[in-house]
């Protein structure tokens, strides 16, 4: 028995950025930069980081290139690389490229989903049960996205029963964990915590991850709400990397900076290097010249400064 | 009795972007400018605001017209003009001006008030109950900031138990309510938590208020676990306005969208119409050439593009 064993509780943080993040963004990767991107998060301590999506390049030309990059992947222990996938023909494009992970999504909003994917929402699970099963088959682990949990954009309130009946349903089909995104940031901290600790009665822990954007500048209150409601799984871009690629500043993803340095501030742990992921930011604005919204990676360029 | 009374409890907003914000921006303001913001801020809801500091031009030449910001308001019903005051020089400055509300301040920290104030702590409340005193006499309101409450960047660590003692210390001379300030943002929701439940415990709730900085990105959740603790005040700049005039795009005060829309989010009510209060940051950016870190406010200006 370790006599320096930490106590706090550990908190796991999937890496968005190299796909909800970079494909909202105006700056361009190239498959070798985007490599190198995922290498440095890894190296930074993110052990889950979804790499790219298997989406038609007519839709998301960004992420084209995701076979090349899953390919250009080295293989690690305990790290799993995540992509994307909408359906079987991306399934399909997924595995020819090694893919051991992929994530599939949809909708808690009639019309959201029918505005992004052209279903109604039970067409959409007969589409995910569809691509679970081909990826079980092949012993891929696959994850759930369930989009606008806590408000839709085009529909306003939704119904928080029916986030808990389409979770049941994807862990039902197969999918490891379902992750509830928060997918326009309109959720407030009194809607996270009523929703946290309705699905933490319904769901095992490991089931549940929460995705959140902050567009409306909530997110951080929004993440502490849910990690000390019990959450004990989050998603987060980079540099806060996915805004609206026609609105610059606009706020995307929650940063994964802001995320892992509130989560270390309020007595959690994370495998996050903090001081490294600053590193891997600074480059990605230096070098590639993308607006960073995250508040604690704007605050470390600037803290060797005099009054701060 | 009103059949549509409100049962939110009302959380009071003291605006002090005139003031904080903008003596830590790029941005320059003429008197009659100024005399225009502050009116626009009351126009949006805010009953206190902080228009101005008699504090030597030497130091801080942004607020070298004061006097004449304060001559050019007009007295309202309801509506508190607060001026920051270093000593009864400036008092005296502020007397003459015709204000009828002045704040006074000193840090938690040694370190932070020698090298701000150029005294120890027990000099600066000497100094503090000269002040005090001139103002009572002359029936002026007075308030007192308390700067590092959650952290010094020399000191580190903040004993609060001192933050408390120089807390009633302030009370005792006559101030009717302290403000805590977060100087430096490096406040942490545990810390926040712990130190508003004792703040509390000693003292009434109209006898406190919050000063946050969004530094790290914190702010907001910080005000949060305040607000739920119980407290009632908190001070807030609006855009954000208040970051480091050398590093555009660090953060400053907690804009006052940010923590309007936090508040009416989770059960609160204010005096403030957030829509108007968007109007009046909108023409900070596009008149005055404001670089403004509300997340509210970034999200207002593109939430009429699609997808948002």
């Amino acid at each position: 028995m370790s006599s320096n064993a930490d106590s706090r509780p550990l908190v796991s943080v999937v890496e968005v950025g190299p796909r909800d993040g970079l494909q909202n963004e105006r700056i361009r990767l190239s498959t070798a930069q985007k490599v190198s991107l995922i290498d440095d998060l890894v190296a930074a301590g993110l052990t889950d980081v979804e790499v790219g999506s298997f989406v038609h390049p007519k839709w998301i030309p960004q992420m084209a290139d995701t076979g090349d990059v899953v390919r250009g992947l080295l293989a690690r222990d305990g790290v799993s690389y995540w992509v994307l996938v909408p359906n079987v023909r991306g399934l399909d494009g997924a595995l020819r490229a090694g893919a051991e992970h992929v994530a599939v999504f949809l909708s808690s909003s009639e019309t959201h989903n029918r505005k992004n994917l052209n279903r109604t929402i039970d067409e959409s699970l007969e589409n995910v049960a569809d691509v679970v099963g081909g990826a079980l088959e092949r012993d891929v682990d696959v994850r759930g996205y369930i989009s606008t949990v806590f408000g839709c954009p085009y529909e306003g309130d939704v119904d928080f029963g029916r986030v808990l009946r389409v979770t049941e349903r994807l862990l039902d089909l197969g999918c490891a964990q379902v992750s509830l995104g928060d997918t326009t940031g309109m959720g407030t901290p009194g809607q996270v915590r009523a929703g946290t600790e309705a699905a933490l009665a319904h769901f095992d822990v490991d089931q549940l991850a929460l995705h959140l954007h902050d567009t409306r500048g909530l997110a951080i209150a929004n993440a502490l709400v849910a990690a000390e409601a019990g959450f004990r799984t989050f998603d987060a871009s980079v540099g806060g990397m996915g805004g609206c690629p026609y609105a610059p500043g606009a706020a995307g993803n929650i940063g994964t900076e802001d995320l892992v340095n509130m989560l270390h501030a309020s007595g959690f742990r994370t495998t996050v290097d903090l001081d490294r992921l600053l590193r891997v930011s600074h480059r990605l604005e230096v070098d590639h010249g993308a607006t960073l919204n995250s508040a604690y990676y704007r605050y470390s360029r600037t803290a060797h400064r005099p009054n701060r």
